[in-house]
């Protein structure tokens, strides 16, 4: 059996998408269970038509809930402790549940996941990863927005826990991890990208394949499974590609009632046309994971329907059921074993001219 | 009558494209004149077959050609003086040519143009401009990819290079121009951005109206009509669009050819489509603008066709008629005459307690 906790409030819909969303999810699998936060008066109803999804949860009232606008600070102030965001993150923190899904405010849900759960042993800073459809099938691109530039040991560890969620969720042995940059030779990009790159190649671990540089067409095209760069450029990439997607949707959509011709086209190929608008739509409902923290959680997308919120809390329950983090413990622990060893041999030789002196 | 400088040599398919696009350019227009640099054995003979070109043309025959894969460094050290790339881009030096265009390698060709036409006088890094297809119109964003990197001052540069690109080619009076940022709130994002921010609010420049902060996705959308940021996130947002153009592109081919009714749409919205893969072409055939030399360079895709080296052609040939690098330099004067003053009055304020003791 596996619990997840569920903020009911947030997100633009709240109560009424997130647990229709849940009882989709019943519907589809038998295993889970829901620790559900909220304000009764508007959780409760729903409860009480749904005996199915009632039996399957547990419900806390929370008085306070995080808005969508509230800024961080402002959130962890008013809402630590007893909103229901907070304590869906607590759950998680406690034990009792093992993921958390939310689709409120990506900055505050943000700050109370690092607050209450903290980074996990050898992790600066967590990350946000999401999970981007490409031409081959889905790839993982992080950091998305958790934070402003990284460091090449922060790349490394972005490396190393986009690698482990490849593996939970695809279920491949040695997924292929590229790093994002201007050009795919070695001589181009930031410093910091460099010795990133110089790190894992060196690292060379069993839990991934490190393919090199990567450029932005890249992405789409699936050339690797796992895209790291830094929170800046990583939400700035997601957000151009969601932008250009709409546009071309808009393009689309404006071609084909151009002409008589194009509009009978259009009625024909309009099951295409469907099938093309729901491949376009995966990013938006699968939703963004937090890796690093001493626990899951998945932000969902703040305009979900029940449909992309039952999207998130899959991919929540997979990844508890693939032992995500387990996986990324061993992989760090495997990392800086290594790192360490080869640290302290370089250390060695740097002081070798001092000792023949 | 204006006079462009062609490097015949550069792009993927060399003379055999570039000719034709003249040719093409010159159906369109009667008053541009072309210098043209090349091997005498592969462009004498197109020049003979088309006599109308060859009237309108000087042909230089040089004997080096900078390949597609040279590095700048190598380009410069083996090019210089002598390969039809520099004497295109001498010609301008030399005001023999008002405008240079190559389809040749980005990185040498912007090494060769720094070099042999230096930065324009307060400006301290030159910018690669795209001209970006929004829901809109167009947009114009910088840079994508001249330098990795940008401070406070660098992108007010950037700034004021773009708006001054905009009001030139798309013929508006007071252009509005966009930080790209990961969140609209003033509060976010990287330093040199928000300083950034400041310095062009406080200049509040008659030749531009500062929107504010843009997101990726305002990109597309055509919020705003100059996008600016350094050259590292610009050049993979650019690319992340295109590989999400590629994409779409391949779903929407897959989506057409999967059942008998899609494939009988497709028959009658052909046209349509048509239409749609014109206008996503747009980017690619356009080319990027080098901006902040002492001269007009233009990059044309090194997979354009004759259509899109034309395309590349015009755009240079608009900026010349528009008085592209005068309106740069008034600009320019305009924005430090104003940020002297201030700079001089908050010298003053600071020194005020001094004297008062």
């Amino acid at each position: 059996m596996i619990t997840l906790s569920i903020d009911a409030m947030g997100g633009d819909h709240g109560p009424k998408v997130v647990l229709p969303a849940l009882l989709t999810v019943l519907s589809r699998r038998s295993d889970v269970r829901f620790l559900i936060y909220g304000r009764e008066e508007v959780v409760r109803p729903i409860l009480d038509a749904h005996p199915r999804l009632a039996a399957a949860s547990r419900f806390t009232h929370c008085e306070v809930e995080v808005r969508m606008d509230d800024k961080p600070s402002q959130a962890l102030r008013q809402g630590r402790g007893k909103s229901s965001m907070w304590r869906a993150i607590e759950a998680v923190k406690l034990g009792e549940a093992e993921a958390c899904i939310s689709a409120g405010n990506t900055g505050a849900l943000m700050a109370m996941s690092k607050f209450c759960l903290r980074t996990m042993a050898n992790i600066e800073r967590p990350a946000i990863a999401a999970i981007w459809p490409t031409v081959r099938s889905e790839s993982i691109v992080l950091d998305v927005g958790a934070t402003i530039g990284a460091d090449a040991h922060q790349l490394v560890d972005f490396s190393i826990l986009g690698a482990a969620m490849a593996r939970a969720l695809f279920e491949i042995d040695r997924p292929t991890v590229g790093l994002l940059n201007v050009g795919i030779e070695d001589v181009k990009g930031q410093e910091d990208v460099k010795d990133a790159a110089r790190l894992l190649r060196e690292a060379d671990l069993s839990s991934m394949k490190y393919h090199g540089f990567v450029e932005g067409n890249d992405i789409g095209a699936g050339t690797v499974d796992v895209v790291v760069t830094e929170g800046f450029t990583g939400n700035i990439a997601l957000k151009t590609a969601e932008g250009t997607a709409r546009q071309i949707g808009t393009y689309l959509r404006e071609a084909m009632q151009r002409t008589v011709m194009a509009k009978i086209g259009y009625l024909f190929a309009k099951g295409a046309f469907e099938r093309l608008r729901m491949k376009l739509n995966v990013g938006k409902s699968n939703g963004g994971v937090f890796l690093g923290l001493n626990g899951i959680v998945v932000k969902s997308h703040g305009g979900a329907d029940a449909e992309g919120f039952a999207a998130a809390v899959d991919l929540a329950y997979d990844m508890v059921r693939n032992r995500l983090l387990d996986r990324i413990e061993a992989d760090l622990d495997l990392f800086h074993a290594r790192h360490l060893r080869s640290g302290a041999l370089r250390a060695e030789d740097e002081s070798e001219p001092e000792t023949e002196e």
